[in-house]
């Protein structure tokens, strides 16, 4: 797996995202939910029974949808996604699932399929009913834009606090046959996935049952939405949802669909954190020389999580000491004086000591979009990579003024 | 242990922080080691030899200081504490050791005194070496200037970016005796103390040696100093020094003394919370009906440490989701169904979901010095209060632009 688009070799970017699959549909209307009057309602709907894979958040503190997702989903199939921005219809009781149950009776019988084959995901405020009634309001108007061209509508219609739409879809061909995966994803705060990141749907043509779907979807989050961080605050909602309808007659092998899959995962969850709440730059955090994956994914996620990390690289200010710093508190056992570092290709620190750097050829090697940080335990071979967005004054504005 | 100085019953405040227990003389010098050329270099010095326990971080990136301090401190005795700000002598290998080492042989050649005897305790940025000729230049200085009314001075030289200087002394009195104990610290960033915050230096005239010092120090550091978050970020300099050099000849007994250390820990902890980078307000954060004192702590450290709940604090916007939400990550298990949450006196969610509270009132109740936040998980009979700093853009800029 890695993180840049155009090392997916053997895969063709395609447009439509989460409708470039043959077989789908989608649509985004307004139904009442954003204060903004933006759209904020997304129907996705496949024309057939489709095999369907679902993961939700670790947190203890689960969102009625993502528990009423997973029930629907747990047979390994799935029809429709419907998702609403606005209201996460989270810690909202047992009155939050009777929410989520209405939302998918009502999308069920406009499309003439079962409520159970209707998966409810939640985005945004925590803590209040859901306004069921503007919700339940706008559903037939989602049903009445269903369109192979709704992708976009779909994919600004979950946004809450993203800046941009996160959308993507690839072509996987070989000498098997094809297929074509693709999805929408939205951020934008509250993201440290331990399972994944807020919403994603990825719909795909290639013929696969929700119980081969479920361990390929598994790997893909592992090694993608599981390694970015934008602010360290894991989600009441997190949910991936993908979706197999086996709309194409010549798939191409297990082994290309995984990497497409993982190709999808990737960007979008690079999408992410690029549009982490505030961020004006990522960091291509890499733990290497480690004894295991699990390590090297530890030390990772403790970097990404520090506020002081995270205003070092908003500042450009390659003070390499807080990244030691914060590895040293993860728990994980490493030799500070093997460490090697390496920020936008300047080693900083080799042996755990201070390089005779430049700080100001450091800094400027930091001001860019996504800098490169190399880490090296000097323990074993295993390495992670990991994406991390800054923090900056912005998101601190954001998330003060968020809510009443 | 409470966090309020007036609920400190039975305990009556001194003046002159560390040198206010008999015996104790201290000053702060300007070595050159602050870029502002203000004082930078704090020493303590007990006339007579003193008992001395010594805790140091638990980060694995342990600065010299930290490794020097422990040796010396091991038999449980010390007679001085050199103390330097401006930078921090951490990631700098064996040559960090031996600028420490060279540190306590020119302060023990002054002083007449063993090297040994003496504590080397540095602060500020990390993985730079010490400007030793500049730091050895200065202590001549420091002994010259030692002075029972010299703790001001002292308090001021250690500090940082701290706005304030950190100064408590109280007289502790029983039927049994008196003794006085006070003390000076130092704020302000990478403050999430898993063993004590940054630099604290505690000195008392009781007769207590190291070995009984030692298990008695561990406690009120359990108490006060692990109990306060300001970014979560743990440094790799924490120490918290305390001496006691008999001077009083009628002491009082060992659960007054217990008293008067863990007050003296609590009020200095407390101001560096409410001094936190960028701090507008603090949050007195009590997880109650926990199973144990460990899962309460966790929770408070999760919610203390959760970027959102941070933000919430500095907005007066009584959020509470994103306390549970912090909760739900912490590794700790509870019911969110049973879960009674009050910000400010407002009861804000009754056993997991919203209340019908005002949120204007709500916010009201936020907009003071320290709000007091109330979490029942309904489990047990253990409680815990942690003190948390809010965050605020000025955290960012701050840490944005500190170093090169």
């Amino acid at each position: 797996m890695t993180w840049g688009p155009q090392e997916h070799t053997g895969l063709t970017p395609v447009e439509a995202g989460v409708t470039a699959a043959a077989g789908f549909r989608a649509s985004g209307v307004a139904a009442g939910l954003k204060p903004s009057g933006k759209v904020d309602l997304a129907l996705i709907v496949s024309d057939a029974p489709a095999g369907a894979a679902v993961t939700t958040t670790t947190n203890l503190v689960k969102a009625a949808p993502c528990v009423v997702t997973e029930r629907h989903a747990a047979n390994g199939s799935a029809r429709a996604v419907i998702v609403n921005a606005g209201n996460a219809n989270a810690c909202t009781g047992s009155e939050g699932i009777e929410d989520a149950l209405a939302t998918t009776r009502e999308v069920g019988a406009l499309l003439g399929i079962a409520p159970e084959e209707v998966l409810p995901l939640s985005t945004g405020i925590i803590g209040v009913r859901l306004p069921l009634p503007a919700l339940l309001g706008g559903i037939p108007a989602a049903v009445g834009a269903l369109s192979p061209d709704g992708s976009d509508a779909a994919a600004r219609a979950i946004c809450t606090t993203d800046a941009f739409t996160k959308s993507v879809a690839y072509r996987a061909e070989d000498g098997q046959g094809a297929c074509t995966i693709g999805g929408i994803a939205k951020g934008a705060g509250m993201i440290e996935p331990t399972m994944a990141t807020m919403l994603c749907v990825i719909t795909t043509d290639a013929p696969l049952g929700g119980r081969i779907l479920a361990p390929m979807v598994r790997q893909a989050i592992e090694r993608t939405f599981n390694r970015i961080s934008v602010d360290a605050c894991g989600s009441t909602n997190d949910t991936v949802v993908v979706l197999a309808n086996g709309a194409t007659d010549r798939p191409p092998g297990l082994a290309t669909f995984q990497r497409a899959l993982e190709a999808v995962c990737a960007d979008l969850a690079r999408k992410m954190v690029e549009d982490g709440e505030g961020a004006s730059r990522i960091a291509e955090l890499t733990i290497g020389g480690a004894a295991s994956v699990d390590d090297a994914t530890t030390l990772a996620r403790a970097v990404a999580a520090s506020t002081l990390f995270r205003c070092m690289l908003a500042g450009a200010d390659p003070n390499w000491g807080r990244i030691l710093s914060a590895m040293g508190t993860s728990g994980v056992l490493f030799d500070p004086d093997r460490v090697h570092v390496t920020i936008g290709g300047v080693a900083v620190c080799r042996f755990g000591v201070v390089t005779s750097f430049d700080p100001a050829q450091a800094s400027n090697a930091m001001r860019k979009a996504a800098v490169p940080i190399h880490v090296d335990l000097g323990l074993g071979d295993q390495q992670v990579t990991f994406l991390a967005s800054d923090l900056t004054a912005e998101y601190v504005t954001f998330n003060t003024e968020y809510t009443t």
